[in-house]
């Protein structure tokens, strides 16, 4: 069976209509007529079920670039994982922006409703803007033409954790950290701030406890710890060691504790925070739930960094989540997850 | 027990030198007297071994900056360990360059020959240029007090892949990767070159065989294959996509062939390369051993990348290898590994 290729679509006549729309979700009817992208006409000269188009074959197709080599890779992976889908073309599928193939649940076809997956094709070599990920699944083909797949969600992060601090307790900055001496315990054993000098700090009393800059300046700020120049003598050093940073950093902090979620650091796990949505106290700790990696908002993500990124969190089953943080203060959660289609 | 604090050295009597030198490797001996340096003065004041430093008790004498905080850490980290050690100043240490601490083996101390560990020890934010990493173990302390500790090794890197390849294959350049059609299977078989389209490549004939441009820069260039353009419309094709980056991984790239050794795209592990040692035939291939990430000679590590490439490596049971290449075609080797002293 022959078709034609035309300004970016190729047409072929009333049989294929039948054979490859019918029966199995290819293309787009007009007519009497098949009209099919060249990823789908390509698919089908691969398959042998179209012999040439304008007496080109499968190689001379390709080759002429009438189709691009990486949507083909993944349209073939996901025809063989058992799906029907589609280009996202404008009139062809409800919503086609920032996807390139909109991808039905099993089962179904382009003649049904329901959408499982819109997917975005990019080579790992590619930029991918953090704003034009919400919903769509990265497609990322790797050099060897190995194809991984991307899950993105916009996550609502909230937690339980309730504490009612204490007031005024003197503490020293020191360096890049702040020591409190003496401590209220349980601003370590209840709501796990900081990390005790020395022994588990539940069992015995707390010498000296340490804190992060990040705790610090949010512990001073809502009135809990006291240190020689206040607030801003913290920020001070914060902006000092990590410059702009540090300012987003702490932005996401006190949202997460403003909502409940504990978060400690993330740096065993190249992670900004680890996070508990739940703490009662530090000697029955469940499993941190989230790996949070700061990024400003405009972030442009390299695919392999991703892949660094979820593969880690998935081995250490937790999940991957950015926090877009933007000069207005507003933060964007943004989670990437593997997704076996 | 009391002692002085002048030139940043600690000078405390004849008691002090029995006490805590002979007894347990604190300080140099200097005539009677015992010389500490502040790192040491700072334990022994935290133990309550001394009471006091021209009247300053632990906390005053931290706070006087008089020790820097992180060194304290991790020195009390390894005392606590029960290891012996030493500040690697002038004149204490045989080799104090780019240590801060020397640890002696297990019962050993300042007296023996010995030295298990030369340690250097940096905040999670510091910089560390890849040109001062041989042999040292970084001792990172995290924004939270935590210390990790990462060995590093200028590795052996070689293989026993044997292939006797064929000559002038022809394929097609094709964006960026390559193809090459009904391809001699050893190719991909044996010498586990590129990806067949489909099927495992084993069992059957390969159709389509795809291979990465770096892949293909290589077998054009030693003969095996033979592309429209030939070397130069490969390289030039890498150059488009990846800039000079292609340059470096093509080198690394060839010079891990070149000894035997086959290299894989790393993507999925956010590396360059995986590696396999000895690849007799792809239905019996072993575990990759090595992860490897190419980077300019230049290159300074975050302490948080370094932690996030070295503990995705450890859970999947690779060695981090980074390939430090430099414009004259030299590669330094470094592997980082975590280490629990």
């Amino acid at each position: 069976m022959d078709a034609t290729l035309s300004e970016g679509v190729v047409r072929a006549g009333r049989q294929a209509r039948e054979q490859f729309y019918d029966a199995r979700g290819y293309g787009r009817p007009d007519g009497e007529d098949l009209l099919l992208a060249p990823v789908e006409a390509a698919h089908l000269l691969y398959r042998g079920d179209l012999d040439a188009i304008d007496g080109m074959g499968f190689r001379a197709f390709l080759g002429a670039a009438a189709c691009p080599a990486l949507r083909f890779l993944v349209y073939k992976d996901l025809r063989d994982r058992g799906f029907y889908l589609s280009p996202a073309r404008e009139d062809w599928v409800s919503d086609p922006s920032g996807a390139d193939l909109v991808v039905y649940p099993r089962g179904s076809g382009p003649w049904d409703d329901e959408v499982a997956h819109r997917v975005r094709v990019v080579s790992e070599r590619a930029m991918v803007a953090a704003t034009e990920l919400d919903g769509i699944v990265l497609a990322v083909v790797d050099e060897e033409s190995e194809i991984a797949y991307l899950d993105t969600d916009r996550p609502d992060v909230t937690g339980a954790t309730d504490y009612d601090p204490p007031a005024d307790v003197p503490a020293d900055l020191l360096a890049d950290r702040v020591l409190v001496w003496t401590p209220p315990a349980d601003l370590y054993r209840q709501a796990f701030y900081g990390q005790p000098l020395s022994g588990d700090g539940v069992d015995e009393d707390i010498e000296t406890l340490q804190l992060s800059l990040v705790e610090a300046a949010y512990l001073v700020r809502t009135g809990v710890l006291a240190v020689e120049g206040g607030e801003s003598a913290v920020l001070d050093r914060g902006h000092e060691v990590e410059g702009e940073r540090f300012d987003r950093r702490l932005r996401v902090y006190t949202t997460l504790r403003d909502r409940g979620v504990v978060p400690k650091t993330g740096y065993k796990f190249g992670a900004d925070f680890r996070t508990y949505a739940d703490v009662e106290s530090v000697d029955a700790l469940s499993h941190s739930e989230l790996l949070v990696r700061v990024l400003p908002p405009d972030h442009a993500f390299a695919p392999r960094d991703l892949a660094l990124d979820v593969r880690l969190a998935g081995g250490v089953r937790k999940r991957m989540v950015f926090a877009l943080t933007g000069a207005n203060g507003e933060i964007d959660w943004l989670s990437v997850s593997r997704l076996t289609p």
